[in-house]
């Protein structure tokens, strides 16, 4: 039990938590003071399986809501982001990477614009607020900041379109990808959007309102034995072979966007104007140094990535590998990991000085993983 | 194992954490995205005497320091802060509430004065370093503000001195109440202050360096075989009991300074200028509503608070209890709650709604507990 989690309201249960323990929850993380279920009955493997197949309910509140509203709004969330947000229309969802004067990242939110002039920003672990409402006060500029009451559950896997047609009508097909849409739970407006943290489609609902946790998890549990639903989580086999980063391991304030693979995401033409402007300008003019890339190894599953493990090439290290696991598909170990930029090829052959003390053989890959 | 916690590199280790396993630490909770230790092999009340009686080391890394220096440096520590750091000499430990424009508490740390442009707060549980970099970033500060490598190791309990004397020399015992001075250890210079999270005396040795946490922890656990030494970690019969209040649990940023019992350290003379001056006058005229007390209260000892406990009186909510626990000294539950104006009183009679569906009566007691 060297890994028990001490409870308290500090660490913020959500309004499906009695649901999600009911359901054999084995085991929590900490994201932004709230809890998040990372490990049911099922093993990771089995769960990898599942989700590839069918489709899972999972508690995703600790995905925070940063509210910013009124005149300064867009002007504001322009500033904290490199990706020119004038073409995103009311309904539309935007992964932004957030970046301080540094061009370090700051977060690596999804932008969802409810107005022109009110947005959210629904967050990896950092408190975006405090750097938000920072910016604003320094800079004298007219908005609201707040977290309002919203408890995102997330429906993923690829029977996650018809278990949410049966629960709320067929116009849930015609949410495009990253578009949100409306649907009508026991009298009320809820916002869904089809996205999530999994390569396995489906929606995420933002709940409104925590009162009704317990009865949308059941809505949806319900009709979802007929599509074979389990519990479940963003799951690390699934997440890695995807190649989707997760903030505070593949990337923090000490990496800026372009070397994390968000070079698409950053509008470097001079027509936006944002915080690491400038920082970002300069580190193209001298060329990325390193890049996310994935690496496939040798041996045995490989023990819990809590610490970078060095990767190396040619006696020296090249890189530093930040979350890895055994692939049942592949039948190898797969991680992601910055990689220099003389090495960054697929195909470079690699060692990975794993922690539990031995050093695998491995090479550079794509992302995502095939 | 309903409470496991999964480990990545995102919860981050400490210099520590090799020496806090080997312990035999049996649980954690999650503090500015790393570790704390929340229990060894002994129980919360076997620590709890242990602490009254004798030595503990504590990894407290999780208390990050956020460093902010340069010409704005006093002038943004300031602009965060209620209270008047002007008297403030270098070597002084502050305890510095640091609140938004309305005057809520987004952090309660301490400040450490190490130059007159030069400060580290010492922070609870929120990313103050985003906060500070937001507001320095739209006021356009000259400063530099960032979380270097410091790794806070507490050495708590009535033998902390005799033990830190015979370690780092007599000069140990010069250091006043909130204030640090220096040591010497494996050839650098390192801060300790005579501070902590406990009432039962002791230092917190700022480690500059994680390649030296295991050595500083050995050194001291070493000449703690004479002290009758235990690893450890802040107490919670002895944090209520002592009136020790918990960011994320007693307060959060829906709480203003005046109501958790911090008005000693606002100033609302007109002398200093910050965020939420505005605010805080207000709340003074308007008068304070409600206030943090003791609740002493009865039946078998309580379940763990982990979400607020409604506390009532006369027939309605006056109040609500945010961390409890039985005090084996006092023989009844211990609790921290607000309490609303009518009802504050030392002695008034309430009832305590437990989440294990119980009524326990019990009436609001002076803090400390005695």
């Amino acid at each position: 039990m060297a890994d028990g989690l001490n409870m308290s309201r500090r660490i913020r249960r959500t309004p499906y938590t009695d649901r999600v323990e009911a359901a054999g929850v084995r085991g929590f993380t900490v994201v932004n003071h709230m809890l998040l279920p990372k490990a049911y009955q099922q093993s990771v493997e089995e769960d990898y399986w599942h989700l590839r197949e069918h489709v899972q309910i999972w508690d995703v509140s600790c995905q925070r809501q940063v509210e910013i509203a009124g005149p300064d709004a867009a002007r504001l969330v322009q500033w904290m982001t490199p990706r020119d947000i004038r073409p995103a229309r009311v309904g539309d969802c935007l992964y932004v990477p957030i970046v301080d004067d540094e061009a370090g990242l700051v977060n690596d939110p999804v932008l969802l614009k409810l107005a022109e002039d009110r947005f959210w920003l629904s967050i990896a672990d950092s408190d975006v607020l405090l750097f938000a409402k920072g910016l604003a006060l320094g800079a004298g500029m007219d908005v609201a900041i707040r977290e309002p009451d919203i408890s995102p559950l997330a429906v993923q896997g690829p029977k996650a379109e018809a278990l949410l047609t049966d629960v709320f009508g067929t116009h849930v097909r015609d949410i495009g990808y990253f578009n949100f849409g409306w649907i009508e739970f026991s009298g009320t407006r809820q916002l869904i959007a089809r996205s999530g943290y999994s390569k396995q489609g489906g929606f995420e609902i933002y709940l409104d309102g925590g009162h009704l946790g317990a009865d949308l998890w059941d809505a949806v549990w319900q009709a979802g034995q007929d599509h074979n639903i389990a519990p479940g989580c963003p799951n690390l086999i699934e997440r890695i072979e995807g190649g989707l980063l997760s903030y505070g391991n593949e990337m923090t304030r000490e990496n800026n966007p372009l070397e994390i693979g968000l070079e698409r995401y950053c509008s470097l033409d001079g027509s936006v104007e944002f915080l690491g402007r400038a920082a970002l300008e300069r580190i193209t003019a001298d060329g990325v140094r390193r890049v996310i890339r994935g690496v496939l190894f040798d041996g045995d599953p490989c023990p819990t990535c809590a610490t970078p493990w060095p990767v190396m090439a040619e006696g020296q290290q090249i890189g530093q590998l930040t979350s890895a696991i055994w692939s049942p598909r592949l039948k190898r170990n797969v991680g992601l990991s910055l990689i220099d930029r003389a090495f960054w090829n697929a195909g470079q052959q690699v060692t990975v000085l794993s922690a539990d003390g031995q050093s695998r053989s491995g090479e550079v890959s794509a992302l995502p993983f095939r």
